[in-house]
């Protein structure tokens, strides 16, 4: 991906920044949500593999900077500018959370330093980048956490917004807890599981419902799941006892799931099926999750679409970047806005966890006087080079089933809204407050 | 974008259709919406440019079907089967609406008649395509008939879903009817005009306030907006007076913006700069927008980002993807569900546009039956060879106003859920209800 793909605002910026002589001015950027989004307890952090992937690859093509050369708002660059761009590279740090560690509103997701016009230039990437995959890491473990043991599996592709998201959407369910994904690309991409075996269409373009659950048994043998809606559910099941194994079992894709599952497990249990699964889709969410579970239909495993890939009752995430920090000639200048409504802390900063609380502070505060408490924040690229190797899917999905495991019960609640105590520390209280007496009410 | 970003069962299903001698089998599936979301009208048909790329280019990998046939999924697929996918390129039809075109629930946007493993295979791709483009666009239209006649720029790549699909949604915005995107990569891919000046960061990085404005103005002389909410909105208007021009005026992002506007315009009015605009963000949508109309502010221009590029009311459009047709041994089957749930009409279609209705009738039909009805869906790829030119995005936009314009007025309002009447042919109708009689209830 380009360095092009951001806001003309940000290369507006760059022209101005390099203009006025500020190539050498440090900035430090922070990367937040703003604030939870209604039903959400937690965020679960993941996108910082795409993050590193694009500031790794960070360059304009010649192309590029001809078209940007040709837009009005350029045509009082100096030359220099052109040729700046063409040799950008990111040589900057950034400093993030692990992929899957929880997150609670205004803590850093990630902090940017680099000299200011690298800091600034990366800002619209990352945060969709960051953004969507939060967003949908934390809708997958609402669901995960719905489905009680069963196996959630994201089916979402189709519906995500662009195929891109798709993908994307895969490894972030994934990162949170689902079991995998339909997304065959996502599984190649990044080691996930994938999951999927026939449509409607599939019976539909055989002759009869049983030819095409031959073909498809013959095809897939123990991983076989008889699709059996599409002409009459429970002749569905009786035709798929008549073929009987090799199979995994059945999906049922429409119609009431609780009624149809018990009837379905009784034709199974009857023929001797005992061991053949019932897998459940049809526009599932955690609040149906939690409505099958509750009143124990016979379900081994869902498939979660549309609203698991587009995080639909909360498709938002308030994310912000903020300039904490400007350095000039070896001077730190802090940074926060004041206002009520926007407000934010100066400093590039660290969070420490401890069991029942998290505390923020500043990145140059002592550890030893948060004995205790995980420092969270990990420094990934120094100096424009990759500090840490990143885990794989299935790793960041370990440590984010234990990280989450570790939280309150209370958080996994799926209806009640929980705060989770995040303090400031002293220090940071105390920048703030010298800032704010010296500026008064500052927005950005 | 490879062949291997789709769903697995598309593949799995492909090897069943391989492995059952299926391959010279053609299917038509029919790409519609079910309903429309809540708050909508209409939709505007977006992302055929994508469906066209992604088919052109479509094509496996050697180590994509290397990976695919490391799974478990396909241990008894034929070896053939592999090579198949290694040869497989888009050979089929794809019949669609023109991008910008209004489009009703259950109307195609497209259709693909193809050998089946292709017609499939292509099913996931083209329904995020579609359906992403298509729910932007559809936002976009309602913001541009709120802002009444002012101009709109799309500003969401920050907040899209991924930034790929911040580079979309600032196309598809363009097309319905958007004056331009912040997304820089969507003007050079798509010559859409595209904005943006300085944010909050810039003016915090200089000393003061005047020495970033001074900056800015040196920068882009008559393009220039002064970002005047930083510290104190009203002293950042006089400072602009003092700076004066050129420039193209301000911008508010923050605060009462009716209120403020009207200050922010006396300001600017008594300093002689009348011709000094006022341009406004801050999470806006269609309704906050109509406000600001129907309150009379002085808002020359709005930028509207978050709301827009996630279509954040209705973030999911409930396109499918359905088989109407399947041909072998050039018998033509028609194939269509009749559950009241989920129902669909068999065969590929075409669409009639009058007036004040369309009528949707089988493609086989004759056209002279329909004179006076402007024939929608077109013709774009013939035996896999593009048989069309597609527009660029200007020439959309142009068709897309003029055909949105043609619509019943009523269709505009933001509040109201007006029906628009959508017919189906006799000719349809028979056909449907032989099918029905013939079947009994049919699920897809």
């Amino acid at each position: 991906m380009s360095a092009l793909n951001t806001d003309l605002y940000e290369l507006t910026m760059a022209a101005g920044y390099f203009t006025a002589g500020k190539t050498n001015e440090v900035a430090t950027f922070e990367l937040s949500a703003r604030k939870l989004p209604d039903n959400r307890n937690f965020l679960v952090a993941a996108g910082l593999q795409q993050a590193v992937e694009y500031l790794s690859d960070l360059r304009f093509a010649a192309d590029e900077v001809d078209y940007l050369r040709s837009l009005v708002a350029f045509k009082n660059a100096p030359p220099e500018f052109f040729k700046f761009l063409r040799d950008l590279r990111f040589s900057g740090d950034l400093f993030a959370l692990p992929e899957g560690t929880p997150v609670f509103a205004n803590e850093p997701i990630a902090i940017v330093r680099a000299p200011i016009i690298e800091a600034q230039l990366v800002e619209t990437y990352l945060l969709s980048t960051f953004a969507f995959q939060t967003m949908v890491a934390s809708k997958a473990i609402r669901c995960v956490t719905a489905a009680a043991g069963r196996p959630v599996v994201e089916f979402g592709s189709r519906r995500a917004h662009s195929p891109e998201a798709g993908i994307l959407a895969g490894r972030a369910a994934y990162i949170a807890g689902c079991s995998g994904t339909s997304n065959s690309q996502a599984g190649k991409n990044f080691g996930i599981p994938v999951f999927g075996t026939a449509a409607h269409s599939w019976t539909m373009s055989f002759r009869t419902e049983e030819e095409s659950f031959h073909a498809l048994q013959n095809l897939l043998g123990e991983a076989t799941v008889f699709l059996i809606d599409t002409y009459d559910t429970i002749e569905g099941a009786r035709l798929a006892t008549k073929l009987g194994n090799p199979c995994w079992g059945l999906r049922l894709d429409s119609g009431d799931l609780i009624e149809q599952s018990r009837e379905v497990r009784r034709i199974l249990d009857e023929a001797g099926m005992h061991t053949a699964k019932i897998f459940a889709t049809n526009d599932l969410n955690e609040y149906r999750l939690a409505e099958l579970v509750r009143a124990d239909a016979p379900i081994d495993a869902f498939g979660v679409g549309t609203q698991l890939a587009t995080s639909a009752d909360a498709p938002t995430l308030s994310v912000v970047y903020k300039l904490v920090e400007l350095r000039k000639d070896s001077v730190v200048n802090y940074a926060a806005k004041f206002s009520n409504e926007k407000s934010t802390l100066p400093g590039a900063k660290q969070i420490y966890r401890y069991p029942d609380h998290d505390v923020v502070a500043l990145a140059s505060e002592c550890n030893s006087d948060f004995s205790g408490g995980e420092l969270l924040i990990r420094p990934i690229f120094i100096g424009g080079r990759l500090v840490e190797s990143l885990p794989a899917a299935p790793q960041i999905r370990a440590y984010a089933q234990s990280a989450i495991h570790a939280l309150p019960k209370g958080l996994m609640s799926l209806e009640d809204s929980i705060p989770y105590p995040v303090e400031i520390s002293p220090r940071l209280i105390d920048l703030a407050e010298s800032l704010r007496a010296r500026h008064g009410a500052v927005r950005q």
